[in-house]
Order: C-alpha cells, then sequence, then structure tokens
C-alpha cells in the first residue's frame, strides 16, 4: 500500500510522529515524499536536522493548509481533543486523502467523525497502535517503536453495529499498519475505550499515584539522594517509569474516556481497601494471602501470555 | 576478601543464591568450594547439572550441618521467616563462619539476632541486595543479576543506636558484595524497613491488585486472547510484572513489616479516593490535572535520578 503514496502528511511530530517518520523510511521503504506539521520551532529545527521529514512546517504557517491538502495520506499524532478539532478543519478543508491517526480513546472521536458525515464524508480510519511512552516530543523518537507491537483500528462505533467504514479504505489502513510493522486487531470504539481504560489509563495513574505518594516521604528522597545508586529495585523502576507523562496528552485522555476510567479505578480502589481490610484485622493472614498471591499471578499470565505471541 | 575464603555455602538457592554462585565463580573469581542447601530434588539435579555448586545438599541431609559447619562463609538465601529459624540452628550449632543473608524485611530479623547474642554471638552481617524479581526457583538464574546494583548492610538497629556489628566482619561483608559487584548503603534496620515497604513492599502488592482487578474482567481477558499479539502496551506490562511473586516469600514479608506497608498502602489509598473525587465532582479538572501530572513527574524523577548513578 505505502508504495502506492506520493506524499504523506504526519500532523503532529512528537515521539510517536517522527518514529513513525523514520519506519515510514527505513521499516517500509517509503520513497515519496514526508512533511510534518509541528508546533514548536524547536521541534521544527530538530526534525529537519535529523532528516526525519522532507519539509516540516509550523501549525501557524500558511502554507500548511495546501500541504496538507497535497498528501494523499494524513496522519493526524495529536492528543484527542486536538486531534478532534483537526478534524474539523479537514470537513470544512474537504480533505479528499486518507486519514488515520494514533489516540489512544476512541469513542468520541469515532462519534464525531460519523456525525460530520453528514457535511462531508472523511476518509477516516481511525488507529490506535499501542507503543506510546511516557516520553513526549520528537528527541524522543525510538527507531523500532512500531515494530511487531499491536495496532487497534476502528472498524464501528459499538459492537453491535455493522462494520460502518469504507472497505476499500479500511483495508489500506489495516495494510498501512501492517507495513510499519505491526500486527493488526480491529475493535469497536466503545470495546476499545472500556478495555484500554483498565489495560492503559487506569494504569497511568496509578503510575502516578505511586510516583507521588513517595515522592512526598522526604525522608525517603533524602535517603535516596544519599545512597551511591537510588534505592529502588526493578520492580518500582518499572511501576513508576509511566508517572506523570505528558500532561496534556493525558488530561484529554481522562476528559474523553472518564467513565471507564472511574470505574476500573474504583475497582482497583475496592480491592486495594479490601487487602488494607484484611492486613489490618486479620491475625491469620497466610491461607487469604497464598490464595490471593496465585490468583494474581494466574490472572498475570493471562495478561501477558498469549501463545500466538 | 573473596580468594581469602576456602569454602561459601549458600543456604537456599533459588534465583538469589544460583546467581550469587555464578558471580561468585564468573564475576568475583572466587577458587574455592562453593556449596549449597535445597529443599527439592528438582533443585538439587538441576543446579548439579548446571554446575552452579559443587555439592549441593538436601536440607533433610544429615551432611547439612557438617557441611555449613565446614564452611567459613554462609550466605542465607531464605525468606525472612525461614531465615530466623536458620539463624536459631545457626546459634545451637555455635557456628563460628561469617553469615550474611538477602532478605528484604530486617528489624524483626536483626533483632532475634541481637537478642541471641547473649547465648552465642553469631557473626552475622545482614544484607539486602535489591535485584529480586518476580521469578523464583534456581532456573530463573541470571548472570549478571547483581552487577552494579545496590546492597543495602544493615549495621545497626535503629538510626539513633551505634554501629553495633564487628568492625572487621562489617567490613568483610561489605568487601564480600563489592566483589560480587555491587554498590553498598548502610542503613539501620528500622529506617530500611520503612523505607522498603514504599519503595518494594507496597508495589508489589499494588501490581498484584493491578493484575487481580484485570484479570477478573472476563470480556477483557476473552479480547486478549483473541488478539493477535495481547492487548497490553510497555506501561502495564512494566506494571503487572512483578504481580503474585513467590508467595512464600511474600507471605514472610508482609508478616514481618505489616505496620509499614499498611502505612505505605494507606497513603496510596487516600491519594487514589482523592483523584476519584476530583475526576467524579470536578466539572473543570484541566488546572488540577495539570499540577498534579507535572508534580508526579518531578517526583519520579526525584526517584529515579541520582547524579551520581
Amino acid at each position: 500500500m505505502i508504495e502506492n503514496l506520493k506524499h504523506v502528511c504526519i500532523y503532529g511530530m512528537g515521539l510517536m510522529g517522527t518514529s513513525l517518520a523514520y519506519s515510514l523510511k527505513n521499516h517500509a521503504k517509503f520513497k515519496g515524499k514526508i512533511s510534518g506539521i509541528v508546533r514548536s520551532e524547536k521541534s521544527q529545527k530538530w526534525i529537519k536536522d535529523y532528516h526525519l521529514a522532507d519539509e516540516v512546517y509550523l501549525s501557524t504557517d500558511s502554507l500548511v493548509k495546501p500541504n496538507v491538502m497535497d498528501s494523499d495520506l494524513l496522519i493526524i499524532g495529536l492528543p484527542v481533543l486536538d486531534t478532534i478539532d483537526l478534524i474539523h478543519q479537514l470537513v470544512d478543508w474537504k480533505y479528499d486523502g486518507l486519514v488515520t491517526d494514533m489516540c489512544s480513546t476512541r469513542y468520541v472521536l469515532e462519534e464525531q467523525i460519523r456525525s460530520l458525515e453528514k457535511i462531508y464524508p472523511l476518509r477516516f480510519i481511525g488507529a490506535h497502535p499501542m507503543c506510546g511512552s511516557e516520553v513526549s516530543g520528537p528527541e524522543g523518537f525510538v527507531k523500532d517503536l512500531y515494530e511487531n507491537k499491536l495496532c487497534i483500528i476502528i472498524d464501528r462505533l459499538k459492537e453491535e453495529d455493522l462494520q460502518d467504514r469504507n472497505k476499500n479504505d479500511l483495508e489500506k489502513v489495516i495494510a498501512f499498519w501492517k507495513e510499519i510493522g505491526m500486527h493488526i486487531f480491529l475493535l469497536d470504539a466503545q470495546m476499545h475505550d472500556y478495555i484500554v481504560s483498565y489495560l492503559s489509563h487506569a494504569p497511568h495513574i496509578l503510575s502516578s499515584i505511586l510516583a507521588t505518594i513517595i515522592g512526598r516521604k522526604d525522608v525517603i528522597i533524602k535517603k535516596n539522594l544519599e545512597s551511591t545508586v537510588p534505592i529502588l529495585g526493578g520492580g518500582l523502576k518499572d511501576m513508576i517509569r509511566i508517572a506523570g507523562s505528558n500532561p496534556k496528552m493525558w488530561y484529554d485522555i481522562i476528559e474523553t474516556n472518564k467513565k471507564n476510567i472511574l470505574s476500573a479505578l474504583k475497582d482497583y480502589q475496592e480491592e486495594l481497601n479490601h487487602i488494607i481490610d484484611v492486613l489490618s484485622n486479620n491475625n491469620d493472614i497466610k491461607a487469604f494471602w497464598f490464595d490471593w498471591q496465585n490468583q494474581s499471578k494466574k490472572y498475570r499470565d493471562s495478561i501477558y501470555g498469549n501463545p500466538k505471541e
């Protein structure tokens, strides 16, 4: 699919956008033009210096519109609320290229897309490549960020709906992400948001809470600084890695998936309350503990494990 | 220090014990005898097959006592309650070699050591090498498990106490762990248990809670299995890695550090309740969210970061 493209425009070139540009050129061997749109001159310079795009425009540049209109594939690499704003812009411009994106919440966005189709039928096929990290900005770019990772493609709004995307465009976007190196899984927007609130959104918040309660303990931070190397094992290191990821991106995620995230956080709250009760009140916690840990390990393995991996 | 040893006995050869045997031979170039004590024939066979120790005894073997008594350094690689039992045994045997261990809770253990000194002054210098993982058993052994990691050495019971270990033995045990490849940090047992409850013990439980609430959602597990690769990003993968670690080891940790662990879990509970309140009630969460995430990132960096690393 990629070999048939002449000009790919990446709107928003942070970690995800720059890494995608790199994969396009180096993994998918794309020979056409890559243009990028960024907000800051610093990012513009960085991307030019590293030759990650052939042309880089500031989002305020009057050349943005003609550049976008010239592209045959537009990939949006913006936080979800900004993506929705851009979608309105594209409808206004009557952009006729193929559009895909990389947002982590889908329902609100996909609902907008569908309601705007009465005005102009944008050729949009939503995607969520699950490979972001706690790093933001173009400087964080990773050469093989997308390789062998999962890309969820949204083919309907709710599970009970029929697939409502243009079949041809859907196939093209699936082929695009495959050629970038990803594995594809189709989901409806509603199910996506529910699943991802448990598998990504709530865990991000829980990671931030963990960093916050430790960070507030002055004596721990003091001792940590006194030590030759930080007093943290691999477990904590991993658990707080994603703490305090890009606040704007996460604010958008929370605003657009609040109900699901609250449900996941409340499940977590309930289990935490239960564990605190057990440890506080039960004199003989041994039987409970062995059962609970063993079950937790089974759950962990069932989330991790997949014979197809 | 290691070059002066003739016979090192490792009592308990799981992940930590086998990896230590490997480091002793390969990193510290120890030329003397390594003997190991294990509980199961399976472990015994595995360790013999991989030549990780020169002799391996089952803990029920009558040769265990003469073997231990022959060693000039005994390293205990058992869960903390079992370590306490063994300490009593060693006092009973009047073991005169140097003793160190690898337990993750210290106060109860170090208090026992000190109270037993009236009966027999065991040459014990407690250590907590912070490099365990979710893997247990000798099969999990890692060649460079200890390299450049932190080893906390306990030199007193409470912060206000004077250093009460035999200076010569303390220096020897510090030298031992250094020669294994570790960085050393001295702490009192009380402070150790407080810090580690926040930096290791509570995070382990929080990881298990996360795996548990996700694992109970049948629809998520079902969709996860349908997907070509599991629907989990790197964030969750890292956050649940340590879920359901060895239940016996963790039961011992909880029993011996319950007060501190409960305090850490309650801090976490309080912050979680606060976040749920904010998301549930506040219509304009933007300002709060940016502040909270930015602060969380600063905290994260202060826990991670250490210019000396």
